[in-house]
């Protein structure tokens, strides 16, 4: 748990960063649009999974680069905005190491690997549902004003 | 077109590159579907443009950073192809300087700063309609076996 | 010119900008120890060189990429710091694109990509003297509190 | 010795690795030149050790961002040439998390993310003695022709 986390009054930061990424979503057109479906949200960390759909193809009938990236990109918004600190993107990196095909389950994992002061750094891997892996994303996030969600609106708060 | 394009007058390059490119745009349903144009293609560089869609917000709603990578890896996908070798993208990296919001129509310019043997890299910048600088992209890409397009097939010189 | 520039009261950004410069030099012993000169600095930008010794290769007899990095990470320190306002890197990337050998001298040159806030983007390039691009470098860089200089110490100021 | 190393009791690979390191560190100038130290070696990973010296610090006092990336990257050429392939960089990525002062003894750690074909991906963290994380690099190798000892030198099994 990273120290500065804020810590709700119930003291279930996992209940917070479920809060916080319920809430995301509810409003995140581009994620829903593309039928990225979360699976699992805890502090500092989230997993999500998209199928590879025909309209992600590029003209090599692979999934296009960029799809891959958005849900790298959707999960590490996912998990460096958990602690309820708004938190930007500022600069991400990816490697693309293995071909995604029509129908592919891609899952993204995302772990937090430093967290000082307004600035993180999140490892995203992308898997195949065979294991394989599609790609590694680094994201560094930089954090705004203000909170994604109202604490007291989450139920948690005494 | 970008400015340091070389055009032979020979091989005309720059026909070999559009017909590659409108080739590339018919069988890649994923820049298709984000209603992505093609503005102009040449030699080494592309120049693309996306109209920022509600169901591209994000749950600050602003443009998700993935279809602004989108974009740019599209045009660096048009611009590292347009020597007619099949060509992939093995890297990317971004850094997002500035928000797009719905209706913004974004531009991405791609330009070759190296290319020996089979390694290429790219820089792609997206801008908005007001001249703001959205993000840098830099891609490296990688060539594979194969053409784009059966050059004989384009009606270009034998 | 990056509009949030400190403008000193003689109306010289291109003498503050050596002023700083000459500075940081003075009291930077890496730079120094690697026989790193500088050539020019300006507004947001600086080209250095340095030349590559023998006791600067790895085994393969090549430059190691630890050097060709430095020289990159210094010249892009002087360029972001040329506007009198501390500034530190946050992220750098490099694509190496050829090798050097004993003796080649390499240069570098910063310029700077986009200034907002606290943040900014700047491009490096590494040639050596034939020409040849030997690495693209990206940093990212982060301006932190306090001036390099006193305004006032460098006879610049009315 | 990284945990996830394999040891294959057939043909040792582990003491390939460490033959290996032994023959580059004998012809790395510059790695010995830093005083950089090898802590061990295993297929595909590596473990580095450099303590900061006066001359290794920039302007601002603190070590030169330069030397922070030349550890990290000589633990890299180490870890991604342990299987006996000739490997170079083709492009690194480095965030910087905290600051190191002279004296601070440095620790480079690379892991293997992926290997396939003619290219890798290698992570390194580098960590201060009191645990801090200083840098987090990721480095994308190329392998090119040809070993970096005679296996048959080894003493190994032929």
């Amino acid at each position: 748990m990273a120290k500065d986390e804020v810590v709700d009054p119930s003291g279930d930061p996992g209940a917070l960063a479920r809060a916080v990424g319920a809430a995301m979503y509810a409003r995140d057109r581009a994620t829903q649009m593309l039928g990225i479906q979360i699976e699992a949200i805890g502090p500092g960390s989230a997993r999500l999974s998209m199928r590879v759909r025909g309209d992600m193809l590029n003209g090599h009938a692979i999934c296009h680069g960029g799809f891959i990236f958005t849900l790298a990109d959707s999960c590490f918004a996912f998990a460096c905005n958990s602690h309820n600190q708004n938190t930007v993107a500022a600069a991400c990196m990816i490697d693309f190491l293995a071909p995604a095909a029509e129908g592919d389950v891609l899952t993204a994992l995302a772990t937090e690997q430093a967290l000082a002061g307004r600035t993180g750094v999140y490892d995203i891997v992308v898997t195949r549902a065979d294991g394989q892996r599609i790609a590694l994303f680094r994201g560094k996030s930089h954090r705004i004003a203000g909170t994604v969600i109202d604490p007291g609106s989450t139920g948690l708060a005494a």
